[in-house]
């Protein structure tokens, strides 16, 4: 039997009166080097509430976020939080870069990352990136191919075009129709000096992969002669030409009608990926902890993202990352007003200073439960976390203990 | 998609400065039992250069050499240190056999482990260890069957045949020819009293096996008159006949580039399984280190043996391997003259004194790089592992983590 099948087999309906929150501080992890004096962001700063959280009770671990020595993107980061294996749901550059802009996707919608580049007369590609033209070009570009493009395609069979600039010479296609699906190739020639590609079904037999590629060269039909004028940007490529994935409801599988609290249109939308509904507003850490005490009732489970750690570690900004640990130690009480029965407080993956950017160090996960028993540890750390009774476990399986410490789960077998 | 497919799209072509070593200390691990004090002989050895170099900064954690509770032999250990699924990739026993007696093997080779036995007239087996006949003896039998039989089989599907002598009444016997296939059943009968069996295919629609078969009988009715004359060896057993496994050629699965720096014929052979180039003259581990220092620049990984903890670890002897231990790590600061740049100290499993064998029980593992963090040990003990970052582990995954620090993969997903 699958263990997802068990699960589900297992999964009780909550306890209303249980809240569950899931508190993703992006990036939280981190690497004690020495030029750091030998700690952690999360060890240097002071963090009086998350302190008195742990004295009160907590189980601490640390958590794999895709495989071993696998540094994840924040989908991958994300869905794995979310309990969904990230190597079974994978999400294309796409998609994730459609909700990074905040397009609304729907299942089966196909999305491609494409950016302006320069061609010669006869087709060639000579600047991929067309001399990374300004945001407003660009965004003035998109509004004109967004107002000529609508729909491509036959009658009968036509598809629906949306268009989303993003920065400088970066933007987003996405496909809506009937029967359309990813992946197809890039037409991405990959260097300069070669013409552009054409958009090819992954697998030949596929009609639906057919259907989009026929978008694609469609979308080019008509968007070529319309930036004829341009100096620059006279071309496109797109690549990561993928639909959005089925994915399993959040709801259905885990029985908990879940809120989003996040402030990043990507972390929105990967939240949308999964179903749950967004609580558009606040904008600060505090301001979302607040919603949350206002919508407590309507939902059993709360995703709450916060931002800040993972930009000052890709930053590299050791200071700054401690003063944002800090900064959500110092709005937690709000939180903790009317304390989620299951508390997760974790990071999608590690941003380590000394790396400036993602990596593959295990980020430190703390539980706090009524029956999360207690580590006997005096803080919330990374190096703390490796003491812990939790242990070191793959981070899909959080979701998991987060339902039996809602004792959401049956026992298994007599 | 598979774990292996993933690690291998996102693997990139390391940076070549960068160097990797995995330094094995044979059996490294052990438990702490009352009778020697309750200390392991990692916690009991003066470790000064290994003290350093945690101090430095290091993650530690302890590896599952196979599953839980399995005690793995050589091959198993070591295959899964050079990240190969021990269960999935499985070496017969004739191939380690052969390996261990510094036979070379080709791809396809059949080996085969055998032993002297004695016969009754009748054909029945008496003694199964031909009396443990002197190794002297052994070998001047060897030489008789290898001068007397070059090959077996008719002309055109001819089969050659090797033939090494090994301690008291073992040896190997290895087939090379086009076409073979192992495995096929043992001639053993097992107990005594029995006639010897004929090899069969285990699969018998098996065309390989089928003339692997035929080759061990054509082997038998050449070799049994010309041991006819002998008092206690006039007849032999053999077992675990199987051909050398197609295994993913290290180069190509990690990208590396790597040489073996082993002393004992077993772990030469372990490495060659694999595509690793064997380095061969050291005879000390100081030896071993210069030599890493003198091909430094050629390889980009390095596989370094140290064969003596789990030689005294068999013999039971605490002292000695205390020792054995200290001797490494008096050798050590050779090796750290120009530190690789991932640096992995570790046993292939535990060889507890208390148990005079191989164990189960997970080994210590040190990784130290640049963005290794500190897990804050004073030590690398066992003790002093279980507190460390790296969690406990299947050791396959080691090599993934040396490459992840190596900064060799890609990130997966956006």
């Amino acid at each position: 039997m699958n263990l997802d099948t068990l699960y589900s087999e297992l999964t009780l309906t909550l306890d209303t009166r249980a809240k569950l929150a899931l508190v993703v501080l992006d990036g939280l992890g981190d690497i004690a080097t020495k030029g750091q004096g030998e700690v952690t962001p999360l060890e240097a700063a002071r963090t009086p509430n998350l302190d008195a959280l742990v004295a009160d009770g907590c189980a601490q671990g640390r958590m794999i976020p895709v495989a071993p020595g696998i540094t994840p993107g924040s989908g991958p980061g994300h869905l794995s939080l979310f309990g969904y294996d990230p190597i079974e749901f994978q999400v294309g550059r796409g998609v994730i870069e459609a909700l990074g802009l905040g397009v609304e996707l729907r299942a089966g919608d196909v999305a491609a990352r494409a950016n302006f580049c320069t061609l010669d007369s006869a087709g060639v590609v000579t600047d991929r990136r067309a001399g990374r033209i300004p945001t407003e070009t660009c965004e003035e570009l998109c509004a004109l191919l967004a107002r000529k493009i609508k729909k491509v395609g036959a009658k009968g069979s036509e598809v629906e075009v949306r268009i989303q600039a993003g920065k400088e010479h970066r933007f987003v296609v996405v496909f809506r129709g009937a029967g359309l699906e990813g992946p197809v190739s890039s037409t991405d020639p990959n260097r300069e000096g070669l013409p552009l590609a054409t958009a090819e079904p992954a697998d030949a037999r596929s009609a639906g992969q057919k259907k989009t590629a026929k978008a694609v060269a469609d979308f080019y039909k008509k968007a070529l002669p319309l930036l004829g004028g341009q100096p620059k940007a006279n071309g496109f490529l797109m690549r990561g030409i993928a639909h959005q994935p089925q994915i399993p409801w959040f709801a259905d599988r885990y029985r908990l009608k879940a809120a989003c609290l996040a402030v990043y249109p990507m972390y929105k939308g990967l939240a949308q990926l999964v179903g749950m509904t967004k609580l558009e507003g606040p904008q600060t850490i505090a301001e979302q902890f607040e919603r949350y005490l206002a919508e407590r009732e309507r939902y059993d489970f709360f995703f709450i993202h916060y931002k800040y750690t993972d930009k000052y570690g890709e930053d590299g900004n050791f200071e700054a990352k401690k003063r944002a640990i800090e900064d959500f130690d110092a709005a937690l009480p709000i939180l903790l007003r009317k304390r989620p029965e299951v508390l997760a407080i974790t990071g999608d993956h590690s941003t380590p200073c000394a790396l400036k950017s993602h990596s593959w160090h295990p980020q430190p996960v703390l539980l706090h439960s009524a029956v999360s028993g207690s580590d006997k540890l005096d803080r919330f750390t990374e190096t703390g976390a490796n003491l812990g009774s939790l242990g070191l476990f793959e981070a899909k399986y959080l979701i998991r203990l987060m339902q039996a410490h809602a004792r959401m789960f049956d026992k298994f077998g007599a």
